[in-house]
């Protein structure tokens, strides 16, 4: 029988995350359904929800239960798990004054705005003084958070916990000359997709997406799929885990592995123990796990040649007239092309991770105190130039391109190129255990694949950190050889 | 400039509301898009939102803030409105021990499930030792709220302030005799209507009712429609006012008066001051004259031959095959047709009264312990039989057939019958403020009739009960002769 106290904490918990998940509704229907004029007062509903579940994380009686739990000898593994991650997160929260979360939530709410502005009229200075006093917050905030060595590993500890610049700088210093190489050699930049871009129905396309989330066993019954302007994937509990996309008619690719790749996180979402709702074991390890699981799904998965085999006859027959001539070789070769280019979200496999390198080096830079907003412009054309050979033509398509900084959203960046790494060291212990995988791949589908990631990933929660997790489910720590071997393997420049 | 006292209270009161709304949208979403196994923790997200909002309404602080304000005499009119409204709320609630309320939702709960249960099988049996509880509760509750004559009164006060079995039983005996009258002269009840009963394709009866949804200015920047089992509108600020309806593709009489009865509804929360956002003067004054604003557009203005004149083209264009050869005055007939029926749902604008009388009259002798649970299949025959000449076949076409008693919703259904009786004598007055009116109609569409509402009815918020903004708006207090006046006109007993 569950201790008394246990309970009543987990009570506790769960009541707060009836809030939560009723903000992520009213979000979600934001960003889906709400009608225009709807705006004028859903804001406020949503601050009202965050709030009160803020007070009920912050509230002296969460951390007098915890502290009682945590000396409580009686509660199991899975229990104590789920008390001591609370707590973290209630240490966390208390060394941020309120005065300042709501001083950076008016700055952010500002900034927000100034970054639309400004992206829709190209010009940065328009988003410049707000960025810089979200830049002096920030470095506040790792001060108050505290840290080791660098004030952004503050930071970035709060999307991938134990991530720091020590780790990420030598990943990335491997990475890079590996990558140069990996582009150079690729050599396929010429291939013309022009194909893929062609005009492609709407509604034939809604279908495929759907198709294709049942493909990866995407459970309907426990989701679903909506149009919004930027595709993204929520979750009210283990049971409702919705995934959005957007449709690009003269552009094939957009929306199918957007697809995928939501599809990717809204598998673990649902994997994760549904009757742990509200509690830590409930909840994703880490952004970078997190990505993982949708980069394994979109790349290692979704851009393979085994489950095109299996799957192109799909896109044939919802488009004949595009595909039908088409042979599955010259497909794969076009999903496949590399080439360097100004917008990370429209990168291939490889150039991704300089997209990421480089936001990831400006804002270690800024957090630092070593550059200020007004310097960002000119570091984000010269790391382009350098790293991926290109001009940034303007502001638009150069550092105004993502909604990050303006959400005050800094540490997180590098989480998506780890969890790149994360997915090809996963990719390559699936490989590695099961034989013939890509026969069964081309035959059967991904079904063992998915029941590997609930048994070595989902069940977890937040169990463990991320190198935890990577440890225990492939033997040893991030290791970014999994993912250049990969590359080489998939570019044919070692043999298969 | 705002007294300090008063902003305080105003934003205590519009976070409340914040929990409210937020509330409704998980509803909303319950009804309309959550995937199945969802269900699985909304309902307690509800409970939680639902729990929250009443602990803050019932909290002394808020009532301080009353009582300071009560005897503030800088207050606005409007400011006062809101004031004494929500003191009202709070001496209500008070009345209920919180444990009652506890038990009731308990026993609630239960009962639904078991109505569900009894409606599909057929068989009361199921629902009676349930709602036999919830009966007894609902007389404990009437004891607990207070009345001066008829207990039955403290249950109807809560939907329709002021509205008591005296007024009602008087209503009811006016209009009983009349309404035997009315159906009998009708006589068109062998009118063949078979022709609305053909297949019509969803996608254009969809389509339809979106077309008379802006026919009748209901606003889709502030408001979208979406497909539910059971019709209804909700609200989360006047700015975002959804309403739902049902397609069945082999009657085609069931989308689209329900489109307009639900855009009578939602005009009105439309048309509430938006300003007053989680105040009493942005809300509806009753249950009553809300159905009589969803009746008005539906019954008054929907089923008439000036609204058809103007319109009726929309539906042959739309199903050319059906309606091209019929004429206007026979489809006019055919919308207009009465029958006794079994489905209050499905009833006509005369014997509907009846359907709500039955129900009426059961209720207020089971809430008088003149009657039991067990009791109410025969007088409900008995009843059917004596003011509808009808037979009733079986439970679940009978006693079975509502929702409301499951949810505890005893006092509700007297409202349907007064709401309509209030439509038709503000009908009676925008008829005699506009000259030439169906002409109007017929050449321009309802403009005029939307903006007298908006001056005489949406614009009072809460600040009326039903009686006095009846009397502000018609000059006189209910009435029910505007209804049979109405009648007789319309279904040719006396000269137009």
């Amino acid at each position: 029988m569950e201790n008394t106290n246990y309970t009543k904490f987990k009570n506790y918990m769960q009541s707060v995350a009836d809030l939560k998940y009723a903000s992520a509704v009213l979000q979600w229907d934001q960003e889906t359904y709400m009608p225009v004029k709807g705006a004028a007062y859903r804001g406020r509903q949503i601050t009202t929800l965050a709030t009160l579940a803020h007070q009920q994380m912050t509230d002296p009686i969460l951390e007098e239960m915890v502290t009682i739990l945590l000396a409580d000898h009686s509660l199991s593994e899975r229990e104590m798990t789920n008390v001591s991650r609370t707590n973290e997160d209630i240490i966390r929260s208390k060394k941020l004054p309120s005065s300042f979360v709501k001083e950076q939530a008016d700055v952010i709410n500002i900034c927000f705005h100034s970054w639309v502005k400004a992206r829709e009229q190209n010009d940065f200075q328009i988003f410049e003084p707000h960025l810089q006093k979200l830049i002096a917050l920030k470095r506040r905030e790792a001060a108050y958070l505290g840290f080791e060595k660098h004030p952004y590993d503050a930071l970035m500890n709060d999307y991938d916990k134990g991530l720091t610049t020590e780790i990420v700088d030598t990943v990335f210093e491997d990475l890079k000359p590996a990558l140069r190489r990996l582009i150079e050699q690729a050599n396929n930049s010429d291939i013309d997709d022009s194909l893929l871009r062609q005009h492609f129905d709407k509604d034939a396309q809604w279908q495929l997406g759907i198709d294709f989330l049942k493909e990866i066993h995407y459970d309907f019954e426990a989701g679903r799929q909506d149009i919004s302007a930027h595709p993204f994937t929520t979750n009210f509990s283990a049971q409702d885990v919705r995934v959005t996309t957007r449709i690009n008619e003269n552009d094939f690719t957009s929306m199918l592995w957007s697809c995928i790749h939501e599809g990717g996180h809204a598998l673990y979402e649902q994997g994760l123990p549904a009757d742990a709702y509200g509690l830590p074991m409930g909840e994703y390890c880490s952004l970078s796990i997190h990505e993982s699981q949708s980069r394994l799904w979109e790349n290692c998965i979704g851009r393979s040649l085994a489950f095109w085999k299996k799957n192109y006859n799909k896109i044939q027959t919802a488009f004949p007239d595009q595909f039908l001539n088409l042979p599955l070789e010259d497909f794969y070769a076009m999903i496949n092309k590399v080439a360097p280019s100004l917008v990370r979200t429209e990168a291939d496999e490889l150039t991704y991770h300089f997209h990421v390198i480089i936001r990831y080096e400006i804002e270690k830079t800024l957090i630092a105190g070593e550059a200020e907003a007004k310097d960002i412009p000119a570091m984000w054309s010269a790391a382009y130039k350098n790293y991926l050979g290109v001009e940034v033509p303007s502001d638009a398509m150069g550092c105004l391109q993502d909604i990050h900084w303006s959400h005050g959203s800094f540490g997180y960046f590098a989480t998506y190129s780890i969890g790149s790494l994360y997915a090809a060291q996963l990719w390559s212990t699936i490989q590695n255990q099961y034989k013939d995988l890509e026969e069964e791949i081309t035959k059967y589908g991904t079904e063992s694949i998915w029941n590997w990631l609930k048994e070595h990933i989902y069940k977890y929660g937040r169990q463990f950190t991320s190198e935890e997790l990577c440890r225990k489910a492939t033997g040893e720590g991030l290791n970014s050889e999994y993912f250049i071997k990969y590359a080489e393997k998939k570019w044919g420049l070692v043999d298969g």
